[in-house]
């Protein structure tokens, strides 16, 4: 399927973007106006529905884009998508997607939403409160953290794209499970995120005047992002990991900073830690190891596909610091899932992607 | 001489960033790094000759870029560079361009100081209170705002970047002054900018603590901007021009926004001043004139190289409010400088620019 | 009435709050709590009726205060206020005073909203599109700019507190316009405002990652507030003035800064508007003059009661750059409400109001 | 000779500022300028002698304040101070306050700098690099976290105030090591601080545009700020203990806030630890413990001197996350020192130290 776009290179994939008024719907929109191979074909928003997106975003003023529609009674069939981003609330992801794959089975969707990423569901029932609507799709989608799962993501047709908080722990922790060089059982993820994390529904506590010039931690012991962790750890460790993890707001727009510390099994050396890092990525686009001892900055990752790791020692004998950091809105969503996209469609993995950081 | 890059399309021109240490540097590094015809084969930085691009600007980690060398001691002939930036303070910019194009003749010079904006030598002297030391470039130099000049920058060889608070100012203001639709004596013109405007020099009232949580205006009644203010608008109108300019600091790193304040000439409504502008950037693919009323935010055109102007009526009869916003770093320095250069080498106006705004 | 306080020193006035979950309604806590001459009585806050204030403002976990309680069937009687504050939505604020001064007519009241600021009839229903509910009422307020009505103040029963902007300006400007001393068909204001100015109702546009990194006007050419600027600069100047005043936004909670241009008229230099200014507020507590040619910044006020104002030199011939600066929770909010209670209650004027700017 | 100023008690005691020009001088002028109880009688700061406090902090343009002068020569037996707080560099401190002590035997000091924080002169030559050079008042100074160490506060000539991020780090567990209710090899601080923290010394790596928007950890793995926590912890504890600690930068002014992760020793449930907390702070004007399960926000304490503490259930069993949040420039220095201040003056513990929480 994905040749068919190789093989008439004139050709572009017509890709809708489902919930295209909130940050991510707008990050996808950014990236997909300039990606050479996608031609922006359907746009939705319920509330904004028959309003231009210069309305509701207007950095995109001096484009021309599809006006936004409902999602309600769209008929799958005739938009005739070779793949959909949805990037819907928890709520309604699960109805839409099982429709939109009843009636248009050759669609491939990325879905941007939690619905997806639990494999199990039983543990999906637990975390959520609820069954899950689609079990079927539920088994069926693959969890779509590039770096870990790239072969299962080209074949895939439903792609569950990671949480932000999640992508940035992953990425520098799955290369240390799987070669059992930290004990599980004591890893802590002190992880801090900007505002745009939370979306963009009007709520008090994320005013301006709310959150700006102060810092707070939230969720404290009990946050959601914790089940895709413990799925994720658990398969890559090869037994059951738990986690400690703490989230924070930054007064900033974008970034997620994930603090870790964790503790060398026998023999395995700070330095040994951060050679596996080294090695595992040597070769991937989007993700960029520093120096022994060196720590990013959520800066310098801003508005890029890009993750930064860095390792240190502590000065506890035997334990590390291990720091990730990367744009929630890129590569902890929308530029994760253009990146799934690239893969599904047979494009090169970085195509439209390659900006550099937008710092300072 | 441009016209060698289109003929051999493979060909790259070789192009040199002086003074890449500061933000405007860092800017041409980031743009010129994904611009398709450009090699970026030179990069200078004194106090941070010998190190390395990422030790200065850690986002260009996982690229790969020429050292930083010490412009002192260059062979401008050996550099063979087809075009160079210059991107340094005031002091060192008229000597290391006199000696470039002295030992160089044929690279072109894109100038993002202030030291060839201005035509006339005596305005130059009074502004600056010394002669120029090298006239005959000064004579030479184009002002280089592309959407007033671009058919002398097309053939010039040394390009005056304008200002940023200029060239917000000026693409407001430009067209109505040529249509004589604005009383050239009333103009208020009262603008806000980033901190990035200030540069990368340590200084204590530009630390994170002493601008944050507040707002203020400086230079009141007396800045260097005014000099070029002046050239531009008595060229456009074709009368001496004298306008009130206030610039002010915004807690925030990119943008420039100012709000302008004028009246209509005889017969001219407000709508007419929007219909004006409308007109002369109907073509233009980095202005973009809002509907009328709409007034536009500098988060919308951050990081873009874009210019967004909106019109206001007043509610005094007569008067009108013109509002324009860009990125102080992009369409405010190294985007403009690399339409220019686009120009100068005979690429399509647009190369290596088409980045869609950041937001938020 | 006053001087009942003054009398039996020991007594504390019984004074409350209503609408204390707004953010002039917490200013107001804050600074009554450590007014040594009040005793917070009451706090009313409908929609957290039941609730703790530490709940809805954890700043105030440590402090003993009134549970919060529904407006709606209070006993304004058994109330047994001294004063009310009043810090309601524009909608609510008539009928509830109204209702108050019918069942405990010596109450007094300082309202902090626009509801009885002008006090032509007719005004208000041309701004407000409706006539007023109470317009006996609207008579009877006094406006509370106490540097300019204080001797009305003091034997006001109801005193409609100034709107944030207005205080702003009128500090700067109504001094120059008592004296003649500037051209009053002339008058630009700019005037730029933090976030809290917009109050702490969950609305999409002032979430942190909608108005952080950026700068916008709004409301340009028709802003309630200028209602209030007419009555003020008419009244000072003896005849019409209609301004121009178009209001900003800036990524910081507190502050406004108005850059306020003018044109002395004949024989007065921009020294002489200084000096009248200077010599307007020399025994002021609450007004700042800066020394000629030096402008304010809005930190540098942030907390306090204080009003810094500078004038400068425009380039323009006979025209001066004025700029006055506060901190629109406190002198242009709940700062001014506590210095109009002093007044009304015979207490000394800047009781409680002490406290020095927070800066940085 | 405390006592001397509770006796007359209209005589307020001689207070000088050494060191008035960076942030924890102008936080020490601000709560001093209000403080009943003191005279302001000497500002010192070296590179500004000779100039007014208002050009170097215009905040306090109103007030008068003593005409800033060198410390070179100054005579200290003649400058009569009753307490001097000394807010110098590293460098420097040593030597001026054994002169000081010298010439004025029986002036008070309250040291803010980390001189006389360690007792042990072996682990200050360790730490620092060098011999202390007045190891007998190394000896003599007493540890000033008052919570901690009242009672030798009271009768101290020399306070070592403590530092930003161990003040904040020990109200949170030094009850815990106490009641030896947490394992202490196993204590985790993640300490993330506002820009204030950093000084006032003009540094690139603190410009506005290079630490707003983003966040980063600094100095992983080696901050001096270790040897003190070294030295309460273990002597809270009765044995060694060493402790993981990263601080970060946040960008926000003002506030530290501190997320601890612990374990419970056998038995000691969070409840437990929560239990400790709470009883040991429930007099204490300065320390407030929030109910269980609740966590603090650095904006909530923002301007005054508290220190908010929550505990919570980490989902690890065994395992709680301890969270405090105080203002680094208050709790965290000069309010610190001005309640050293008072205990070593026989004042009340509080005045002065009054004000409430700036929010928002």
């Amino acid at each position: 399927m994905a040749s068919k776009f190789a093989a008439k290179s004139s050709a572009k994939a017509r890709v809708g973007v489902l919930g295209a008024s909130g940050y991510t719907g707008s990050e996808l929109v950014r990236l997909l106006l300039r990606h050479p191979n996608v031609e922006l074909a359907l746009l939705t928003a319920d509330r904004r529905a028959g309003q231009e997106m210069r309305a509701v975003f207007p950095q995109f003023s001096p484009f021309k884009l599809p006006t936004l529609v409902s999602i309600e009674g769209l008929d799958w069939k005739k938009a005739a998508l070779d793949l959909a981003f949805c990037a819907l609330p928890h709520a309604t992801t699960q109805k839409v997607i099982g429709d939109l794959l009843a009636q248009a089975p050759n669609t491939k969707v990325v879905d941007l939403s939690a619905d997806f990423r639990l494999h199990d569901v039983a543990a999906y029932a637990r975390w959520y409160g609820h069954e899950h609507h689609t079990p079927k799709l539920q088994r069926e989608a693959v969890y779509g953290l590039v770096e870990v799962h790239r072969a299962a993501i080209r074949k895939a047709r439903l792609v569950a794209n990671p949480g932000c908080y999640t992508s940035c722990a992953q990425l520098a922790l799955t290369p240390l499970l799987k070669a059992k060089a930290i004990v599980p059982g004591e890893i802590v993820i002190d992880a801090k995120s900007g505002m745009t994390g939370a979306g963009r529904a009007a709520k008090e506590e994320m005013l301006f005047s709310e959150v700006s010039e102060g810092f707070h931690a939230y969720g404290v012991g009990h946050h959601r992002h914790m089940a895709e962790l413990d799925q994720e750890f658990s398969a890559a460790a090869g037994r059951e990991v738990t986690v400690t993890f703490t989230p924070h707001l930054v007064p900033m727009n974008r970034g997620i900073l994930s603090t870790i510390y964790v503790r060398g099994t026998k023999g395995k050396s700070v330095e040994d830690l951060h050679a596996i890092l080294l090695k595992y990525y040597a070769k991937e686009p989007f993700v960029h190891v520093l120096p022994f001892g060196q720590t990013p900055q959520t800066r310098h990752v801003r508005g890029s596909n890009m993750t930064f790791i860095g390792v240190a020692k502590d000065r506890v004998p035997g334990r590390a610091i291990v720091i990730s950091a990367l744009d929630n809105l890129v590569k902890g969503a929308s530029g994760q899932a253009v990146q799934n996209m690239n893969l599904m469609l047979g494009y090169p993995e970085a195509l439209g992607l390659e900006q550099v950081a937008l710092f300072p």
